[in-house]
């Protein structure tokens, strides 16, 4: 047996100057080390270590990369262009690195991979932990897939949700109601937002409209809005912008309602994976931190948007009521159409233009985006009491018609920081029908990966022009979509998907 | 609508010299460029974005990392060691890249995500996939999540080992029978495989044992064997091996008999999942793949094992024998007591002194160890016909006993390339006992834990000697365990685990 007295303990932290590195790894805080490095000896860290990084009152926990190339120093360590943000740091600053204590709350993901239910104290650990960086990108992938599909019951959802809203910024908002929207999507082009705001607001309801970037879209109402106005702004910005005009579209990410949301969406988002608990949570603790009292959720039905049956939209329906009711929001939602893209345009930009003809009444504006927002307009004037019982369409109407809107949307945008022009895509190339007949369907799913592989949301001008509607009769030759990129390889890219997918708009031979 | 005639279209590829930057990711294949790079703007890459590079006969698909600092000049693209092993790089070598084909088999990922049953084609799809190295980290970590607790049945199991088996290289031997062995671990030091073998081969039947190394566990019987005599065999060394030796303790990764299996375990590693149909896979693909006609399985089961109750393994013994049948293959299950860990060490380097005691008969080796491998070596050799039904244990221990077990061990090593003297750690720390009584529990996983803590299996010196056993009774300050480390930081990280865990080793006061 063993019985040599032990050595005496060295501290278990140690210090060592941080150099940026200038690298992007998507939002992973990662730490670099070469591996003649002091620290990685003194602490034993080795590849994929999980280390803590403490720079004055900041602290990260980044994954480490071992280098051996002479582009590090020994004395040194480089971080990601995540870390760097995070730390808040500065070049030749001097960190402290230490192990991170060990990560309990990966116990209840453990859990919850193995099929139990998780209490409302075990989403809080995990919550936690995801907010403050402490998963790796590995772990964070586990627990969004343990929690995909129905694996969260109602129960779950709410305790998710809460411990979301509990993490995040609050907004506040003077006595009254203030009315909020959110469409789950799953189908292109839905931009209707962009287009009730100004009308509710024109109608004297407060609508402060806090927005999501894309996550398995084309584009989010963030990029969209993004292209014709800064998006990026403070609590203190949103509340000015929405006090001069009454209401606002602003990317949520930017205001850290619900930051441990923002972290799993971008694991989410390489991942395509669609989790009922998850998007309940998503949408609502958003709603809950933005102070909304009244919340319509637009919810598109069909084969291939993101709610695909009326029986999944039922569930979904219910989950989203009861778990608001739970966190004092009252919430409707409105089923709508979900069996073909909505407007012509499919990426940032594209969509936008849509966004812009329909307030600005052009007569070649898409007119079922125009009557889908129209119809949400119209239900919000209602349910905020801005329109008695059936009145709230024509009213919508009225206010879009006579230029109100338009006005309106320009006020906003202004506040916001300034109306800008979207960009235009340097490539374009054609869709053309193989076959002469009428268009029976549009696959929502592949235009949106065709649109994705082309560059959206990436990159804003990037997207797919569709130039045809079910229903239609078209001639072979004539062209379906038009793809647009703002490169050659993503449009070859985005075109090969596109000639393997030739019936993504079916198109029938007429008998 | 936009009738633009389509630019012409460059190429789809890009080509760019390479530079091998040194950076360990811990085998995720990483691409790095320069955001000026031209190869970036024409394909439209972005962070995070797979990219196809081939060079000459090789391709991979890697994640790319943006990088703007000056460590990069635009007109390269570095890669990671992983990325640059793989594609068998050269400095200064030109690749070409391009966006990948899109990843079809990720919808078979979904379908699992979300609960659906896979068919063989889909499992086909999904580890071609993986072998070949087309899954992201996030992928693959989706994946494995899915598949993990009970998700997969039988039939998918069976579909699973087999599509393992398919992407792998095998072994093939001369008529006759082939022993193999494997322990589904769950319980430190349980390195019976290295007393087994040389009993085993030293009474005539041929056992050719492809070890894996630790998954979630301190120390894999390769970390283990490795610290005794190299364990990085190609298949026509193994082959000269067990030709003149009659056996083989090598690492079964080296030689790629499921290279899917490997890719997996670099994730299911640092996410410490369990799955029991990856799990069967993981074996039985190995096994099939080495050629063996006949497997035992040591199965430990208790409390704190891997299997904790008699109804998990009956399940796991069940699935083991049927989807070994529908490889052809013979497999036994033998349960044993997995209450305790085995032998003293714990981790590499330790676990190797307590084997070597053992096969030298050395008067301080640990009795629990040396009688679960001859329990186990009997069976084999019953299951094999070198012994009488009932005479195995007798035989085995005669063996043993006589010193030929020794020297066929130093023979197997010498064939292997040479023995070795296991590293012995640099930093040492005794845990003492906090008050006076008797041992009634030892909790594994904690135990695992602190070893883990402490740096195995990636240190092979690293680990916990273990100074007890469940019944003993022990005066309070005396040492329960001793942290073996090889640096300061990674000694303090276990000690300051262990006291924060102090009933891992659970002392009642006697009444």
């Amino acid at each position: 047996m063993l019985q040599a007295p032990p050595p005496a303990i060295a501290s278990t932290a140690s210090t060592i100057r941080l150099r940026r590195l200038g690298i992007d790894t998507y939002q992973e805080p990662v730490v670099y080390m070469h591996r003649d490095c002091h620290v990685c000896h003194s602490e034993g860290f080795e590849a994929q270590s999980r280390v803590e990084v403490t720079l004055g009152d900041h602290h990260i926990v980044a994954t480490l990369n071992v280098v051996s190339g002479a582009f590090l120093s020994p004395d040194e360590a480089g971080l990601s262009e995540a870390a760097w943000r995070l730390l808040g740091a500065g070049d030749g600053d001097v960190a402290t690195l230490r192990h991170p204590a060990p990560l309990e709350s990966l116990g209840h993901v453990r859990a919850k991979v193995y099929g139990r239910r998780l209490t409302a104290t075990a989403f809080d650990a995990v919550i936690a932990d995801v907010a403050a960086g402490h998963f790796s990108d590995l772990q964070l992938a586990a627990f969004v897939t343990a929690c995909a599909g129905d694996a969260l019951d109602l129960q779950e959802t709410i305790s998710l949700t809460r411990a979301m809203v509990n993490v995040g910024e609050r907004m506040t908002w003077s006595e009254g109601l203030v009315m909020d929207k959110h469409s789950v999507g799953g189908l292109p082009g839905n931009r209707t937002t962009m287009v009730i705001v100004p009308i509710v607001a024109a109608c004297g309801l407060r609508m402060p409209k806090t927005s999501s970037r894309a996550i398995t879209s084309p584009a989010g109402t963030a990029d969209t809005m993004e292209t014709l106005a800064p998006v990026d702004l403070d609590v203190a910005q949103i509340q000015r912008v929405v006090e001069r005009t009454g209401g606002c579209v602003v990317w949520g990410g930017a205001v850290r309602l619900s930051p441990a949301d923002d972290i799993l969406i971008r694991v989410e988002r390489p991942l395509d994976l669609d989790s009922q608990g998850q998007l309940v949570a998503s949408v609502l603790s958003k709603k809950a931190a933005a102070g909304a009292t009244h919340v319509l959720i637009d919810m598109p039905v069909g084969p291939t948007a993101k709610v695909r049956s009326a029986h999944a939209a039922q569930l979904l329906e219910r989950q989203l009521e009861q778990v608001g009711k739970a966190l004092g929001l009252q919430v409707r939602v409105a089923q709508t159409d979900g069996h073909a893209p909505v407007g012509r345009g499919i990426g940032p930009a594209l969509e936008a233009r849509d966004v812009m003809a329909v307030l600005r009444r052009d007569p070649s504006a898409p007119t079922d985006l125009a009557l889908r927002a129209l119809q949400l307009a119209g239900q919000i004037l209602e349910f905020g009491g801005a329109a008695r019982a059936d009145e709230g369409l024509h009213l919508a109407t009225a206010v879009l018609d006579d230029g109100r809107a338009w006005r309106k949307f320009e006020e906003i945008c202004e506040a916001q920081g300034g109306m800008r022009v979207p960009p235009v895509a340097s490539q374009r190339q054609p869709v053309m029908a193989q076959r002469s007949g009428s268009v029976v369907a549009i696959d929502n799913r592949r235009l949106a990966r065709t649109a994705k592989l082309a560059g959206a949301p990436k990159i804003p001008c990037a997207g797919i022009d569709l130039h045809v509607q079910v229903g239609e009769f078209v001639e072979r030759g004539q062209p379906l979509f038009t793809l647009h990129a703002d490169s050659p390889g993503a449009l070859a890219y985005a075109a090969e998907y596109a000639a393997s997918q030739p019936d993504t708009i079916h198109v029938i031979e007429d008998a």
